[in-house]
């Protein structure tokens, strides 16, 4: 792996792009696709460098076709053909949108129709962890008027695409890690005891801004007496206390890349007990980042960090898993839990994230962020201090 | 309508719930629904008051089940109870998530087969404007669990209970348009020639911060000479230029409600073309705003100002429409277009958003944002000057 400590810019060249469509195509031929349909604001963006905050809107849906072969074809609202001609897409259908009685459904399925045909099937974002981006009653639209063409649950195969980041990829999610693990050091100097949940968020939220991150759409600020009893709902007005815990998480963005890793900070003076639970999750987490190779399991990780956990007398935790994949959204699979069984690859980023719940409502959950390379893991995430920063 | 010029708190009373879901349930018969599933973040939150940055993660799909009768029952992945079981839901079923073999379904359905059954009909979020927060694969799934129950396109049903807002409701949309409307008086102080609009964004990203808003998901900040050709898609790294028509608009939120309207600045010496066309839609607003009265219609609120535009001139623009509903999302329903059909009501919250393109890839577009009383319209925005302000 080359050395990212450079910034790199926004926007990536155009071969950049030819190289995951022509790596994509090859995945698409073995799960039999003669095309996949993107909608979804992460997978039209990965294929396209579409970069946009319109997405907030609802209304009008967008499709990016991928197919056997040549570039992708994009079937877009007027509003967004600008923009999208100046990307590497260059044949662009456009309608004039929002249109209530055929929005795209008509001119995506004349696109589709002139495809040509070697399996009679088109992948879309139906299966796990994709919400399709367009109503379902304009997808039954879209089947009715594709007679012959199976319209097939993509989602495997589009996420076995995004799964393995190129070099490109993983300088971006590294840079936004630089950028949180240098925000989430100067807590101490932000946040002080008496600030409400909310105030500390703001200050961390404006700090990571100020830092060079470009958006930061996830960043709950939690407290509780030694612990949090959540990791996903806050900031609240909460007013931050001696012997708190306080916990942030953050998915901040560069050029469309996610962080996802947290940090816990100890107000004034806290038990022993929450002391020593922070350990040992500091400890899975090495257990954790040394597992994370090529050619071992998403089952394993899980494994060799319970049993750290369990070893230290955990009462379990809410959160289902102990780390997953990173990417362009906050969280992907892989899923770091018993019965995922994914292989893990060169170029795959992973969050390592076990968690305890050490007494009822007192939990503490680590997180970083790291890609998997030939040569053993390497950590994108300035590694958390073992003893908790402090809050005074 | 109270005077609301106070700044209301986060989150609202269980009556505010109590009232929404009554009245939901009520447009719900007339529906012929014996219960709504709602799965995208702001429908769930609209009936539960949940607040959450978590929906960043598109692994575990949630539900919020509304029936004909009593308070919403929540079916949630286990990392989400703790936080929900301290809104007013007090029904919670949970399963243990991510579960890739039964992530939920089976426990929704076990949940509306229980429901009292007068239609035999249950709306979910499969039409226009919505995008189901599930994927389309365990839709199916749901769909074979429920013989006997019709799974319907329940989107105009949503549309029509979210589409008039409550005072607490405008109360927060207020709040958000008066932080706003202060940072974009402030843009001259803030952004100066030879800024890029990266740079530009910044600045105004972190002063709204700075101000109170709660998270800003939409900030486009575009310049170009005399106008521009989109207005979807930025910042980029431009620099911006004596001549240039620099534009922002900003869906920022506050307790989970969005501002949604745009500013133009003249950026030095810009030409009497470009102040004549921005004069132009600056007047369509005002046409625009006068004509959102009750009982008027979307389909009028077009017309008055197509006409405006017209008189000026306009080439067109690639928009499709002149403004839109506004609330928990950046755009929702009614759309201010021909055919819409919306009669007006008091309680709806509107965008009023004439552009137009005066010459070709010079576009300019202002918005204002109100609400419609019984008295007439009220501007929750504070009115863009009739003349742009400068930046030097």
């Amino acid at each position: 792996m080359p050395n990212f400590s450079s910034i790199p810019g926004h926007g990536f060249p155009a071969d950049e792009f030819e190289y995951r469509v022509s790596r994509a195509q090859k995945i698409m031929a073995e799960h039999n696709f003669d095309a996949i349909v993107l909608t979804t604001p992460a997978n039209f963006r990965y294929f396209s460098g579409f970069d946009s905050q319109f997405w907030e809107s609802p209304t009008r849906p967008w499709f990016l076709v991928v197919s056997a072969e040549g570039a992708p074809v994009g079937v877009v609202p007027e509003i967004g053909a600008p923009e999208l001609a100046r990307t590497w897409i260059k044949n662009i259908h456009t309608w004039p949108a929002p249109r209530p009685e055929d929005d795209g459904v008509s001119l995506l399925a004349d696109v589709l129709s002139g495809l040509p045909r070697r399996f009679g099937r088109v992948g879309m974002e139906l299966g796990r962890e994709h919400s399709l981006r367009m109503p379902v009653i304009e997808l039954y639209a879209l089947i009715d008027r594709l007679p012959g063409v199976e319209i097939a649950n993509g989602s495997p195969c589009i996420w076995e695409i995004r799964m393995v980041k190129t070099q490109a990829e993983v300088a971006r999610i590294r840079h936004i890690c630089e950028i949180v693990s240098d925000s989430y050091a100067a807590v101490p100097e932000l946040v002080k005891i008496g600030d409400s949940e909310r105030e500390a968020c703001r200050k961390v939220r404006i700090d990571i801004l100020q830092r060079g991150a470009d958006s930061v759409p996830f960043l709950p600020g939690i407290s509780g007496p030694g612990g949090i009893p959540q990791i996903v709902c806050g900031p609240r007005d909460r007013v931050i206390e001696e012997g708190d815990i306080l916990f942030f998480d953050s998915g901040s963005t560069y050029d469309g890349y996610f962080s996802d890793f947290d940090r816990n900070y100890a107000v004034g003076e806290i038990t022993d007990e929450a002391k020593r639970a922070h350990d040992a999750v500091w400890l899975a987490t090495e257990v954790g980042i040394e597992a994370a190779v090529v050619g071992g399991t998403t089952d394993n990780l899980h494994a060799v960090m319970s049993k750290v956990l369990e070893d230290a007398g955990t009462l379990g935790n809410n959160v289902g898993r102990l780390g997953h994949g990173l990417g362009m959204q906050l969280t992907e699979p892989p899923s770091n839990m018993p019965g995922d069984g994914t292989v893990i690859k060169a170029g795959m980023v992973l969050t390592i994230e076990p968690g305890m719940e050490y007494a009822p409502g007192k939990m503490i959950v680590h997180e970083e962020n790291l890609v998997v390379t030939p040569d053993g893991p390497q950590l994108l995430t300035k590694r958390a201090p073992r003893e908790m920063l402090a809050i005074s």
